[in-house]
């Protein structure tokens, strides 16, 4: 995926480089990020998104205000509130602000932030792929891979070293609606690489468990509670439910900057976006004029659903204990 | 919904007119067909669909055969290989040919099929609201209503004498993809009655369980086997699932020419339509060019999943005492 790295950071330009995932699969194009109101932009409308990518987005976006002599505590709380769900833009926000506040060069910490990120999913693939055997379907919802970091992806990395460790593999992506993540960027990323993968709507994925055609399941996470509840795109709730229901191993990817383990439940806010992603694909409107539309664009799992979790530190059970002790 | 039937016959010039169903819910078009060809790309085209409205249209589909003095055998053929699940086209067509063969009018039985429906789903109705209660918010999938019957429905003729009964009820409407029925049909024939919709992504449905916001599922079925097995749009089965983790109720709404007491499981054949349902939503290709998809049109759900099925010759269990002592 060398060439495919959604975040680039122009050293000489002192810009910002993503790629505007909005125009994939059709268009690769880039959007240019020269200060860290851009950047906001960005993280708001999707043109970058991915928990760890946010993340990673944000630092340099705050980056941006330092070198443009901003107030950075502006910056921060405006890129602070483009998203609400996903921890990882708090963790590398505040990263950077303490950086700050010791005197220390933001930039250089977003650029470790963006160098570490790429070790880690590095980890959680070469870790992860213990998991996966000779032969797997596996199904993943949404983009967890490298279009929603810096590079490999969280469930993706996963199934990238699988491959790369010649285990034959094939994936069934979830389209995953209302922004078809799935179909738009999984195919995009996975197809690229060679890896087989086929798109289903979500309302199919029950069905092929039904069938016995799903092995395993790995998503990525927006957020994980201490406890091990899973905040990720809307839909893997269901999809947790239906594994259990069959008796088919749910697996989340997700680095350590995922984790919250200041927070419960009730302190999340599970982000609803605009009905209109809803009830338009591609500026098609599909509902009729009058009628409205639930958007939420997150959901909830709890920990027994979830058979481990990987991180780049190991794989855990979903439980406070062995949780806490990753970050020991 | 008066004129909003679905299915007219125009007795003058010996026409079938529909309702363009994939016109549907910005443009309100009829589909004139003149011959039984006609009405076969209207139900392979899907035009018509719903499992009772495809058996009203093949019915007329032989009676125009009979009216332009063709093959009736060749015509009954053709018509019921238009599509392989829902079982009221072959049980439309039968009754048909049956009357043929005693020397009857095609188009007279054809006319008493189409009048039998609007009194079978009033029925279904006026009996399935009884399990309604003021104030219940009930999720339906894909189009069980109207524009899938001749009038009213089955899963949304209940809906619709709850509220004529003035019980305080809302729907939440599945999208259904990747044909998007409950967005476009579903949401436009309940809004068009002043009966409170809001559409969800399907992806959706397992979260608004979580969060308690789901007090009962309604859905229609294809086919039901004897033992209560029932085949209905893909996505029917992962809601039956999560309905039955959250404990809330699950109904399917069918006549009883949509039973099928001869054959098994391993005789239904589950529609693979088109790929390109999935990778465009209005002709606009949302999966990258070299990847393929998925599209199986229905799913299967076993009868422990479902609570009650609702016909016009009462409620029953799904099981086979019970739905056969509806034929006696």
């Amino acid at each position: 995926m060398k060439d495919l790295r959604p975040i680039i950071w122009d050293d000489d330009k002192k810009e910002l480089i993503l790629i505007d995932q909005r125009k994939l699969p059709h268009k690769l194009e880039y959007f240019i990020c020269k200060t860290y109101e851009d950047v906001a932009f960005a993280i708001k409308d999707m043109v970058v998104r991915g928990a760890p990518a946010i993340g990673i987005s944000g630092a340099y976006g705050l980056a941006l205000a330092e070198i443009k002599g901003d107030d950075i505590y502006k910056a921060y709380n405006i890129l602070k509130n483009t998203r609400p769900t996903a921890v990882n833009l708090f963790w590398a926000l505040d990263r950077c602000l303490e950086a700050y506040k010791k005197g220390k060069s933001i930039l250089d910490e977003a650029k470790k932030i963006h160098e570490e990120d790429i070790e880690t999913c590095r980890k959680i693939g070469m870790i992860g792929e213990k998991l996966i055997e000779d032969g797997d379907t596996i199904l993943t919802h949404c983009n967890a891979g490298a279009l929603a970091c810096s590079a490999y992806g969280t469930a993706l990395s996963v199934i990238r070293f699988a491959f790369y460790n010649g285990k034959k593999i094939r994936v069934i992506a979830d389209e995953t609606r209302p922004r078809l993540q799935g179909a738009k960027l999984t195919a995009f990323e996975l197809s690229y690489e060679g890896i087989p993968v086929k798109v289903i709507t979500d309302n199919t994925a029950g069905f092929l468990m039904q069938k016995g055609e799903i092995d395993k399941i790995i998503v990525g996470a927006d957020r994980i509670l201490a406890d091990g509840t899973v905040y990720n795109k809307i839909g893997t709730y269901s999809l947790a439910v239906l594994a259990k229901y069959h008796n088919i191993p749910f697996y989340v990817a997700a680095p350590l900057s995922t984790f919250d383990l200041k927070s419960s439940e009730e302190d999340v806010i599970i982000e609803e976006r605009s009905e209109d992603e809803v009830a338009y694909i591609d500026g098609v409107r599909i509902v009729p004029e009058n009628v409205s539309c639930y958007n939420y664009a997150f959901d909830k799992t709890p920990p027994d659903l979830i058979t481990a979790i990987i991180t780049e530190k190991g794989i855990v059970k979903p439980k406070k204990d062995d949780i806490l002790k990753l970050f020991r």
